[in-house]
């Protein structure tokens, strides 16, 4: 079992990458252990190379989300077993954002199950894995999509909840669909507040339809709430359906900032006036550090 | 121990990426055997979905190759253990170019060995690697990198040394470097040709300086001959140096054309009229097949 007591400044080091070191340094902080970087270079014909530092001691954190995937998880391989090489016997991933998730399942015969596939992948290059709000769909453990390796989850919920509390006075919570629920019942009772649930239809990885019960208030601020947002449109369709009652604001607030392409200006088009996010992916939203929260699982 | 013979129609499929399958369908051509596309669709939050047959044979031939390598590598991953799961027993991978050979020793303490960790990698995933002139430099065998599975080296000297013969009268071949100079060598001998070889020194990633032997001669038809081109600094050095002399002409001819950024026009800013390559890479210089040379391993 994940022992929270185990570590020491003398056995334990936390490693981050230098391109988005933050998270990684204020764990650190947290944490009260040391902190070093792992130098990466890309070559100009794609290839990745780490650097590590020579000298590591029995246990290593590695922190760094898996946002945009493919080149980290190369690159992650790469200081897992480099990290193994020079005499790391303990070896934790700290990935505030997991990629792969959604992928739980062959909707059509002959696909991969990305997630078991990737899951098995960092569970045998890792002894445990810590994560934030993985969005799990068919399955309830993320130790089922990571096996044989200590898996485990925290949810951003608590930091959510503060800095709504901070920032908005009575607003209404509205969670797009049935997956986010339960997260955001979570949000809503932390501080006292309301909310709905929508319930969506994707089409296809840019055309989703939100319809929202007729319960929702006119006048209201409202925050949508997601656990992640990529092309925005789960967000982008929410607040279009929301614009029919007249609310006062409407905001959005989002665990894992994503955002490709023009996602965020179709949600300022979309009439959503604040953006905010946890800094689990380096993004301009960023507003709410989730260092502390991870802290808690070390 | 490798069996040529084992492969027929009735148990063996040949699978490509559709996003560059003529190889691999030109392999499947040459060998007999029957192909079919891995579909790969890419997500616009960065992660892959592969999709493969849903019937698979016993022995599966997955031809990939493997520049700019990270995304293929996560999505050679999902395909091979997809396969696996669908019940394939004997997966073997021609990736007629091969990614992080070049990184095979550890420059500063503490730098990953690239090409060991890679080849580990590929080695738990498929029970045979088959592939072009890899660039090994401090290592002899390609089973020392790619360990406990059945790894295959073939050369494009072949095939390159025929291409020669057919389109030039009588030129003088030019290995940029020691690393080069056994496969020029080889190319040489094939057609009866007369060659010299350069010294390099290389400065960084970009930077790279030629020293040449001055035997080289005035008036001729000069043919810089490299395993792989990247960035082209090494062949645009060397172009470079051999104007010196006062060539007839000077092309060049790579078995891996990855030619990154503006490399193309670096070459030909060096006074080199004419580049070719296999088509081990796509790319817009490909004159050399390489399916045939491929077959004879399978």
């Amino acid at each position: 079992m994940f022992d929270p007591n185990r570590f020491n400044r003398d056995d334990t080091l936390i490693l981050g990458f230098a391109e988005y070191c933050v998270p990684a340094q204020q764990l650190a902080k947290y944490t009260e252990l040391p902190y070093r970087d792992i130098e990466l270079h890309r070559f100009p014909d794609g290839e990745s190379k780490v650097r590590l530092p020579d000298q590591l001691p029995d246990k290593v954190i590695i922190c760094r989300s898996l946002d945009r995937p493919n080149h980290k998880l190369v690159e992650l391989a790469l200081a897992a077993a480099t990290a193994r090489e020079l005499g790391a016997s303990e070896l934790i991933l700290v990935a505030p954002y997991l990629c792969y998730m959604r992928q739980d399942i062959a909707f059509y015969a002959g696909e991969a199950i990305s997630q078991q596939i990737i899951g098995k992948l960092l569970a045998q290059w890792f002894d445990a894995v810590i994560t934030v709000d993985p969005h799990l769909h068919r399955i309830d453990k993320l130790s089922e999509a990571i096996p044989d390796t200590e898996a485990i989850t925290l949810t951003a919920a608590q930091p959510i909840a503060d800095f709504l509390g901070k920032t908005y006075n009575n607003p209404l919570l509205v969670g797009p669909d049935e997956e986010s629920e339960q997260w955001v019942t979570a949000v809503a009772q932390m501080q006292g507040l309301e909310y709905v649930i929508g319930r969506k239809k994707r089409f296809d990885d840019y055309n989703v339809k939100i319809a929202l019960p007729e319960s929702v208030c006119t006048a209201r601020d409202l925050i949508l709430l997601d656990d992640v947002a990529s092309t925005g449109r789960t967000l982008e369709a929410t607040a279009l359906a929301l614009q029919a009652y007249k609310p006062a604001s409407i905001s959005a607030v989002v665990t894992h900032a994503l955002f490709v392409g023009d996602a965020l200006k179709r949600l300022e088009n979309a009439g959503i006036q604040q953006v905010w996010s946890t800094d689990s992916i380096l993004h301009s939203t960023n507003a709410i550090p989730l260092a502390e929260l991870l802290s808690t699982a070390l």
